[in-house]
């Protein structure tokens, strides 16, 4: 086997930048047996992606972007004939340096928010609101909380591309976010995107490390997003969950096909619902969004020992309004962080202390595939029954 | 005749973004008889105008900058010997990602505000303050508006350049910018920009549209500003008034001059005339600022069906600190967008509907010129004396 | 000798900026025996740095970068084998385009915050927290002031490099920020920083004016911050200080070791302490960091006519969460500044007045060189005891 090929595409600290670059078999001179995978960066212009730093990764089958300047979400891809991801009234990618995180209540988050996969976190997601945290002179003081957190519009600082040659070669993206500033809590996130050429997969390894010299608390979400094809009306949520219950009394309006839904609605109004899933011994679990039809499916696993929580968005509005459901594997409940705080879901990281946790998004394209997740699915549940609280429940809601 | 020639300068969904470019009747082998009109195409560099994209069209005797970084304002021009704008103490233009329009409890808009022709809008404007709507949730919750709204502080996604040639060839400028967000209203707004070589006119044409699927609320302000050669000690507003009145107590103590200005005052604080306008039977309306000798003036023509309130911006402060006056047609007048709701001020836009608005600069440069449009002001009044409140009114200003 | 040789690098008015260039004695066939001397402008890409202009200065023996994007701060530098600045835990320099300075209830500051020499200003510096000020109305009204200011967030407007040449060559670098906007105070901040070929020292001359047509506050203050080599345990601070309190009961706990520094430690929490130095008959004064050692120092030099408030800021904490120590020489102490105006520590600037600062940074390199300063230092003091306050004192502290 070759080694594998790397580049450094950005290193601030170095003053690295390669604004863009194109990579292909024949521009390695690999055999084009392969298959016709690329990658390429690019620098966007104009509107609210002025300036943001892109990667885009073909690997022959399956395609995505990468948004280095947005925390290294995953913005878009395809996959056959199926496009990944879901059109959001806000048509980014949006530099975050349009990006308020503080208006419309802490809501700002919002102004960017079209991803397929976007991090929350790292000190904080969920709903916006005030908390509790020592200043500077060490005294406790109110903070605004913004939806979401900061990582998602904090650009990468290092970024590199490797190429793994090989029978099936393997496409790497690593990239280092830094959440970090005087007085504050210091998050390092190194995360790396792989993909096998011709695959209908991609894996993600996040390392959030954290580099200061006192614990620090952390929260992580992945806000995995997906409308049409996956989405429509009569598509189901197949999640091994063996409890379920409405995030407040909104989602308890629907909480009977909690697994279900809806063709577009204007005017809908989003609804939350949070699981307890089933998991293997060794953590191993997955969700999938399959389609009314049950021939294209959307799979995202993770392990359930490194993001023990599971939030389920259904925001079936109008097409113009995003019709769109999230599948949210986290370490937390999306509350406000003071209450998962509360209720223990809130994780401490010792000094150099690194999480680790993996990821992975794959396409089902024809009814055996997605019959295939099905089973798998129902495997791990082995034969229980969901329990489907009607009403949202102490432990997970808040004023439950 | 010949077709029209057209060039896409930005276009974001495809990523087509030009930097710079130049046109001249020469470069497109036009007859050089047709005038000695120009449009190039900018980026600027350095300061707070760092990735500001310009377009400057000159059309052989008026000339002016489009902000296509900055909602598709119109920074500043020249006619003649008249500069048209005005110096703020804030020079520009200010790249939006420098402005957080939160500051100074809301008044962080006024960091970019240096534009010859600003929109303020389209969710709201007029003064900061608290409004409540409905959140992601449905529930009602106070979000805080700031001054003016975002539309300023938006770059434009597409822009189109065309030149229609012809006896007079027309240069056309078409802009498509966009207020929208997932949970929040869904405004487009494309702005086109025409103006007839050698003409002193240029005609903007605004057409919003809520492409959401619900309705939402809108509002509309142009703040259109003049300084020298146009305002001066003694120059005056001519406009159809059938009905006039101070914002407030501090505007009350000049109502009886509210068509004169003064010279600069340091120290001068605004004050803010609201009226009601006389309009020929189709709507159209227009307001002129002249000089105090009369041989200079600037004057705006809008539809009073599309843009039924007219406020009135007296700035005479020193030199330094902005010495302008604001003709400011709009669908409101600009208090704080809970008042003008209740006044029933604030339109409402159903699903994919567009509103369109025509709106005309035009110079006068001769006391010919300026006699003239007095004439044609006198005429909409048909000998109607302006009724002049000398205190704030119930109907138009909170408090009052 | 030959005219000083001058480039122009940046000057929005006129559209005139210098993406990069490199100039060295041989590029302007400048004999070398003058020094290894360069300068270089580049733009920084990529990261929180992407878009930052920075201009990096080597006079052959001193080396430092000047940041045009974010108020003309000294970034970092080196002299010999001493590396000047400190490590901040945020890693710039930062894009103040990526500032939120409202985040952290006032704190947004601190994502920038990673420079040797930041100035804390024009209209306000210190601590957050709520004013009351004139608005556009001439109401008053209460305004959230931010940690520090607005003037290490903004962009130079123009830059000017000049090269005087002669047997020890001068590197003079200009540059202008503009805090102003409509209905807000207006400073030009003029700074040149001026470097000798061969020395170890940074020359600073800033003049700040009020070029509105009204009197405005002013606050400055100088953050002068340093890590190793010349902050370790047992590092002191020599300064001529004839009266030194803690800043509030967390400092007081040290003030006993007031001019010691500890060895880093994690979880520090810093303290502030408040000083009165004595100075020269002309108002210049000094104060000087030195090693444990006492074989390396960095003194900075300045005018108690111009800066009469000296604030010492202790943040030996660990040594990723930022060990450092401040040197602030300042027009006001770093309180709240509705505080210091009480206290008649705020400024006022007439119309058009000129307030100028003169500032000096220099190496010391051995044992001789900083047991020189110490002497300078003695001599100022005439013998005087420095009165230590051991609790914080009512003309220098809120609530003491």
């Amino acid at each position: 086997m070759t080694e594998a090929l790397s580049w450094v595409l950005t290193d601030t600290a170095n003053r690295v930048y390669v604004e863009q670059c194109a990579i292909t078999p024949a521009s390695l001179g690999l055999p084009a047996a392969g298959g016709a995978w690329s990658v390429s960066k690019s620098r966007l212009q104009g509107g609210l992606a002025d300036g943001v730093d892109v990667v885009d990764i073909n690997n022959g089958h399956l395609s995505f972007t990468v948004l280095l300047s947005r925390g290294m979400g995953l913005w878009k891809g395809a996959c056959g004939d199926c496009t990944i991801g879901w059109d959001s009234p806000a048509r980014g990618p949006v530099n975050p340096m349009f990006v308020n995180l503080l208006e419309q209540g802490g809501l700002g988050w919002l102004k960017g928010f079209d991803e397929c996969i976007v991090r929350c976190g790292l000190n904080s997601n969920g709903a916006p609101g005030i908390d509790r945290v020592r200043d500077n002179n060490g005294n406790l003081s109110e903070v605004m909380l913004n939806l979401h957190g900061y990582i998602a519009n904090l650009p990468a600082k290092y970024v590199e591309l490797k190429i793994i040659p090989g029978k099936r070669p393997q496409i790497v993206l690593t990239g280092v976010v830094e959440e970090a500033r005087c007085f504050c809590p210091q998050y390092r996130l190194v995360t790396t995107y792989t993909t096998e050429v011709g695959s209908n997969r991609v894996d993600i390894r996040d390392e959030v490390e954290n580099f200061a010299d006192s614990p620090v608390e952390f929260q992580m979400l992945y806000h995995c997003n997906f409308g049409s094809p996956f989405l429509d009306g009569g598509a189901r949520l197949v999640s091994p969950s063996l409890e379920v219950a409405p995030r407040d009394p909104r989602a308890a309006e629907d909480i009977k096909t909690w697994n279900v839904y809806r063709a577009p609605e204007p005017g809908y109004v989003e609804q939350g619902n949070y699981h307890d899933v089933a998991a293997a011994a060794d953590g191993s679990t997955l969700a999938m969004l399959r389609n009314h039809r049950g021939t294209r499916g959307v799979t995202m696993r993770w392990n359930k020992k490194q993001l023990p929580c599971f939030c389920q968005w259904k925001h079936t509005s109008g097409p113009a309004e995003g019709y769109v459901t999230g599948m949210e594997p986290a370490t937390n409940y999306p509350n406000l962080k003071t209450f998962e705080r509360e209720r223990g879901r809130v994780m401490t990281l010792a000094p150099g202390q690194r999480y680790v946790i993996d990821l992975a998004m794959e396409i089902q394209e024809s009814q055996e595939q997605v019959a295939a997740i099905e089973t798998e699915v129902g495997a791990l549940l082995k034969r229980k029954k969901t329990v489907v609280h009607p009403q949202p429940i102490a432990k997970w809601s808040p004023g439950a």
